[in-house]
């Protein structure tokens, strides 16, 4: 198989860990005879560094005549402690997803057994756990009108969802529960916005077509808990762009570390592949960062974008099997016992691709 | 001291739960020689069914003319699984708040060792945790204006802020972080929103007032992880309203139930109390709920609402040592041992009055 892949490292620890995302792809392409031709491409801080555009032309050129990208992280703390800068890196990734449809994000929940004891919860509350989120990612609140009055001491955004949006990701959400457990939970807060009962209106139409399939709707509130306090219930997740910001990153929990989770954005055509983590700027270039989920965001991108099972799986595997070895970067790593061999980033991505 | 209480039993569970936090309220009285006149009144379902209003003008007369605010639930299903009704009972909450200027939610993540495991949290993460929450009451996308267009295909609902809103929500979090350990965690998700942005800058322009309180800013979907990673971190927590709904809910679990957990509204004059658990319906009229999350609400009207300190201490003191003693209500005991003695809520209800 040849296949044109975009490399987007972004800001933070996005390159030290994209490296290694990209070594895996390298590797896979070497072991399964596959070709795959890389390009890279800045994007957020990175970009507006070098252009003054967080999503320069250049690289939406790029990310359009692409199969695939793998991406990095994006964000930087200067633009968070002043909110009033008209330029944000954030603005390149929302743009990217926007130009490119990116409208459905997937977010799997996968349980490393050997992590359950990561988690600040129970094991015996996650153990069997095996949630699928979608989350839409195109629309909401990231997208409608924003304003600011002339004083500045007003400001809005607008919470906006159109019908299709919600019906073509619904669609995806129902065909992934019927080929998992068959149970599919829409969230949203209907009992307080007009934009969450036509999210519920439009799911509860879209359900009648998956009849194999139960549906159950749930506040947005009220989720944020039963996740953590019984996550076994879920199987697909399916929610709004904002609510699903917010749960995907509390479920990161769940998997022991957020340096685990990856997350597939497709939609039109080329797939957007990168891990849940931020830029966290605070570790960048200290080699303390988890690569395992660049790893991980190339297993989604072999797995969705390419639908080449079997090399994703030899990625899970191998992960799964250092991890079984004992080798932990930081942030997963149990500090109170030695039990562990604690690596850095790029220890940990050369053991992998070993 | 005299005082006029209305008890708003609501809808659900609300009435049998707040049968209970009123009892608790006149057993002080009569231990300590406090005058409480109680009044009762209709909201939500309750008073859709008998007015067709989910707010009806007598309750708000009463409620504008009583001291505070004894609160149930609201909410029903019925509703929650027909989008297109138009008259809906959170409707009655929503402009309560509203009306009485009830703009900040407190809501103390008060941890009784007791219960420590009946958290799906690790114990040790847990223990020590204590945050205050200020959540934001009467604006945000609550209230901002809701459309839906003729076509029905298009719905959104306005995320607004103004600053005073947000500054008079501030310096009561900022007093309150005074009083206690000194730190005040801000959230918000200024990488996107303008009106979070808005909200990052008065929190800032606030903070300088308090430069004894040490400030953080945290993105909303990294407070959800952090909530449950490591609770201990936070102290007071403040935030706007919709975010606020989330992270209280999910806090819940930290407490080790909803049922535990009580709320104050406070503002301008007349301060309301509830339990933060919902209606509950599946479980109304059954004597499962469990009443001590409206006992707690009267201790917190009884310290927050009225200043009485020992009186609220008494009721928090008696809860924690029926706990001790081993007695629980069904959402609070582990089903796994047979150390606990399970209690309906009016066994809970007299056990705790005793
Ligand atoms: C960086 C930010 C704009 C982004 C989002 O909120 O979508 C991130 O949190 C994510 O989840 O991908
Ligand atoms: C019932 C609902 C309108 C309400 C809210 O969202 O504010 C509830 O969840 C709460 O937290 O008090």
């Amino acid at each position: 198989m040849k296949k044109n892949i975009l490399v987007i490292p972004g800001d933070g620890i996005g390159p030290e860990v994209t490296t290694w995302g990209k070594a895996a792809l390298e590797k896979i392409a070497e072991i399964f005879g596959h070709e795959f031709l890389f390009d890279e491409a800045l994007m957020g801080h990175a970009a507006i560094e070098v252009t003054g555009d967080p999503l320069p032309d250049e690289t939406l050129e790029k990310a359009r005549k692409s199969d695939a990208i793998l991406f990095g992280a994006i964000g930087h703390a200067k633009y968070d402690n002043d909110p009033s800068l008209k330029v944000r890196p954030e603005q390149g990734l929302l743009k990217i997803r926007k130009e490119l449809g990116l409208f459905a994000n997937l977010r799997p929940i996968l349980l490393f057994d050997e992590l359950l004891q990561a988690s600040s919860i129970k094991p015996e509350i996650l153990r069997g756990t095996d949630i699928l989120f979608f989350r839409e990612l195109t629309g909401d609140v990231y997208f409608g009108e924003k304003t600011r009055s002339e004083d500045r001491n007003t400001a809005s955004d607008l919470m906006i969802y159109h019908r299709y949006e919600i019906e073509r990701i619904a669609h995806k959400a129902y065909q992934a529960a019927q080929q998992r457990n068959k149970r599919l939970c829409s969230v949203d807060k209907a009992n307080v916005l007009e934009s969450s009962r036509l999210w519920r209106e439009t799911v509860q139409e879209i359900a009648k077509q998956y009849p194999d399939v139960e549906t159950e709707h749930m506040f947005i509130d009220n989720a944020a808990m039963q996740l953590i306090k019984n996550p076994k219930k879920f199987d697909v997740v399916l929610t709004a762009n904002l609510f699903g910001d917010i749960l995907t990153d509390e479920a990161s929990q769940i998997a022991g570390s957020m340096g685990m989770l990856a997350s597939a954005s497709v939609g039109e055509s080329t797939g957007f592949f990168e891990p849940i983590h931020g830029s966290a700027h605070d570790i960048a270039g200290k080699d303390l960062a988890n690569p395992l989920a660049s790893i991980l965001s190339a297993a989604l991108m072999l797995e969705i974008g390419f639908g080449l099972k079997e090399e994703a799986k030899l990625l899970v595997d191998t992960i799964d099997e250092v991890l079984k070895e004992g080798f932990r970067t930081h942030d997963i790593a149990d500090q109170s016992t030695n039990r562990f061999k604690v690596l850095g980033t790029a220890e940990m991505g050369k053991l992998v691709l070993k």
